[in-house]
């Protein structure tokens, strides 16, 4: 049996970066104690979730915040998936790209959000990341202590496709950085980790900022821990908080094993295939 | 704005097909001041659900058991998705069977399952379709009058996949006779209907046989219908009956315009592509 113990720390979005830097290091040293193998912080957990922010907030890889991420990871000696920032690349595009540092601080993961949320709901939400937002072209796993991992970005887990391409590269845990909203939050948060989860038989984790009524865009919060069973094995209110999450990885297996969803995929019909380099 | 009424007939399963039809014509009966324009009968309907029983109970396409059902549709006016019953085709093969007759009993959509149910819960259920049944090779949509729908049959809508290429191919409803059980029912059930329905902007109607505590396979009925934004519009519980739900279908189209989750496909990254003839 193969335990991991992951944090999702479901915090506010400081306005300020050195505020921010200054609430993790805070976390992580409140946390040390727990003893966790992972901690996971909720997308732009460093720049408020507003399209004209993220170009105002943007830095390389390897920047400021990506550095002090880094270097929290390797001092406290745990995995840190954390949540996602605004990227500026080499050509000055803006991308909303989530990083996975090991314990020694090194990148072992990066995913650029490559399904970019634009929604305008008759009496709910709109927003428009593509006004500022570039778009990622790959899907991410990655190896860890506890097996290979997903990465994708809040919306990317929408899409059924992206799920089932992870599972296939051999994902047993997806972690997920998101932010829905008080209109898609209550209508879809949970269908759509259980879903994932249940039809790839892996775990899905999505973390998510607390809520903050006077933010432009306010966060459902329900940071989630979904089974392979397609069971809410956590799930938070909207305050913030740090959960932690005890997670038994040989269930994958077992459940593979019982129900073989994966083995019943009839690509003899059909066939979910690559169009890029990814 | 058009609307749909559907009446889903939750029914036990008789033994003896001379049941079945008087059950049928007794049902047929009692709803046609109801008015609806569809009805809709449960997955294996007229066969007790043992593997023994497919080959036992199976009859060619035009038998007598379609017959019943295509005179019902022609005689009462209505469309009929006849749930599924065990078809043996020229070459002796079992398969399970989706038939869908219009108003005037013409055939308008066959489906052969396709993903066969085998599953080995430990402490739950035991089921192995594959030993007595051949699997179909297609993705079945057809026309209406009002619109295009999808049809599949129980595990088939287990695979996200194939609820995608129904859509792909333009259903806006797809009807799923189906039969879960006491284990996967309560775990998996209106997950698997929100989830598909969600996201594929349609509407997902599952119609099971009322529960029999005495059968080998129990049940667990519940029939249901989700709509295109992922909520339940109708779930009855486990006793026999019928439910009446009326569809308004412009919905598929307006919150496919607020939330454009097919038009946000990554294709150029993923694409789902048929590797049959289907």
């Amino acid at each position: 049996m193969t335990t991991m113990k992951i944090a999702q720390c479901q915090l506010p979005v400081p306005v300020d970066k050195s505020e921010t830097i200054a609430l993790l290091e805070r976390t992580f040293s409140e946390i040390a104690p727990l003893g966790v193998d992972f901690v996971m912080f909720p997308e732009m957990f460093c720049c408020p979730y507003q399209v004209e922010n993220f170009p105002r907030y943007a830095e390389e890889e390897q920047g400021p915040m990506w550095k002090a991420c880094s270097d929290l990871a390797r001092a406290h000696h745990v995995n840190f998936s954390a949540g996602s920032m605004p990227e500026r690349d080499p050509s000055g595009q803006i991308h909303n790209t989530a990083y996975v540092f090991d314990r020694s601080g090194r990148q072992v993961a990066k995913h650029r959000k490559m399904h970019l949320f634009d929604i305008d709901v008759r009496g709910g939400q709109r927003f428009k990341e593509s006004e500022t937002l570039a778009a990622g072209n790959a899907v991410t796993t990655f190896e860890t202590e506890f097996g290979t991992f997903g990465l994708c970005v809040c919306y990317d887990f929408r899409f059924p496709e992206l799920g089932r391409l992870m599972a296939l590269d051999g994902a047993q845990v997806i972690l997920v950085p998101a932010a829905f909203n008080m209109t898609t939050g209550p209508a879809h948060w949970e269908t759509m980790f259980r879903s994932q989860a249940l039809n790839n038989q892996v775990f899905a984790i999505g973390t998510a900022p607390a809520r903050d009524e006077t933010a432009s865009y306010i966060s459902w919060g329900h940071s989630i821990v979904t089974d392979p069973w397609g069971q809410v094995v956590s799930q938070m209110d909207e305050k913030p908080g740090v959960c932690v999450a005890e997670l038994n990885l040989s269930r994958v297996h077992d459940v593979r094993e019982q129900l073989p969803l994966l083995k019943h995929l009839r690509t003899d019909v059909y066939e979910l295939v690559r169009t890029h380099g990814a």
